[in-house]
């Protein structure tokens, strides 16, 4: 792929997409799948499919579709998942625990390695992981000893700015940020923001435009 | 709008993210916004900006901008999000939990009028939002009751088509689905997946190709 082109955000996230449904099209052994499959699957037009996968190259056979196998390997090295990343998790509340138990990290190469709090009844408790939560002071510390490279903000969102400046502090940047607020990031750093309301109004949208109500 | 016209659903989630910057511009004091200003505060072109809002209607005023307040009132129309919406969450774990407490949610318009679970130990426990939890058996009569119109599902993967099974029974015609697995529904239903690993995919591809990590 040339340097210069610059491939859109909204690819990326189908080509995650695809991978999901190729994995679950392996596990029900499928070898080979058409564009229009997995476009159907991915409720994606399969000329968007064929766009999508252009950037990167020729993958499928004309007439026969892709290589189920072949094609996750491809994409897992197009989104860099071809190997493990370490992450942190800052405020151990109710979301924080639920992504520690999350199964699908651990099944895409995602590890956490730690979890934070500032919160003195929690720091020293040992999470079902096995991961006992240490103080948010010793964030740097821990970032370099357990080489932590994504940083997941779940605290209330007076704490997350405060959260991420002390991932930034330590060279963590790429901040995945499930706090309902806005948090401010020099240009080095990437954030990805997850506000479930935005699905809702996708829904609601949805739900007046397709089906009335 | 003629309704030949088939919106993307990317223009309707960037209508989502447009807003809530809308909402935080209000907030710090600002009447008007130019296109190029709040397509840089949402991370888009502002050729981007116009085109999406340009499917609804003529909004902006040329070289002023757009109505801070005003525009916030057409993407609500449009959204459908100018009135509230009731829903309820099968699977009150820590991921329900989180849900509950989230703040954004009520502030939306998206208000939790019941919850479920199929837990014994869990049934009839009162959660802070003053809710009891009910089993989950009753949820076809809480539909009813309680005018439930959208069921979010945060069980475990394996009772996750269950929790789809008994919204679809009451006739709840949209679902967020939070638990990573794949959920069937008839046609006549909507489900939004929410899955948080592939935002990690977008992070670790930027990092890789923005960052050179």
């Amino acid at each position: 792929m040339p340097k210069t082109i610059k491939i859109p955000k909204a690819t990326i996230t189908r080509l995650s997409i695809y991978y999901r449904q190729l994995e679950l099209l392996e596990f029900d052994g499928y070898r080979m799948v058409s564009s229009d499959k997995l476009a159907w699957l991915c409720q994606v037009s399969p000329a968007q499919v064929r766009k999508d996968l252009g950037y990167f190259g020729e993958f499928g056979v004309r007439g026969v579709g892709y290589d189920v196998i072949d094609l996750q390997a491809h994409i897992k090295k197009i989104l860099t998942v071809n190997r493990d990343w370490n992450f942190g998790i800052a405020g151990i509340g109710n979301l924080g625990s639920a992504l520690l138990r999350h199964g699908n990290f651990t099944a895409r190469g995602f590890k956490c390695v730690a979890v934070f709090d500032n919160d003195p009844n929690k720091i020293g408790m040992v999470m079902s992981s096995g991961l006992k939560i240490k103080d948010i002071r010793e964030l740097n510390k821990a970032v370099e000893e357990l080489d932590i490279e994504i940083g997941i903000i779940t605290t209330p969102p007076s704490a997350a700015q405060g959260a991420a400046d002390l991932f930034l502090d330590a060279h963590v940047n790429a901040i995945l940020n499930f706090s309902p607020t806005r948090i401010s990031v020099p240009d080095c750093c990437l954030v990805e923001n997850i506000d479930f309301t935005i699905r809702l109004d996708i829904l609601t949208y949805r739900l007046h435009h397709e089906i009335g109500l």
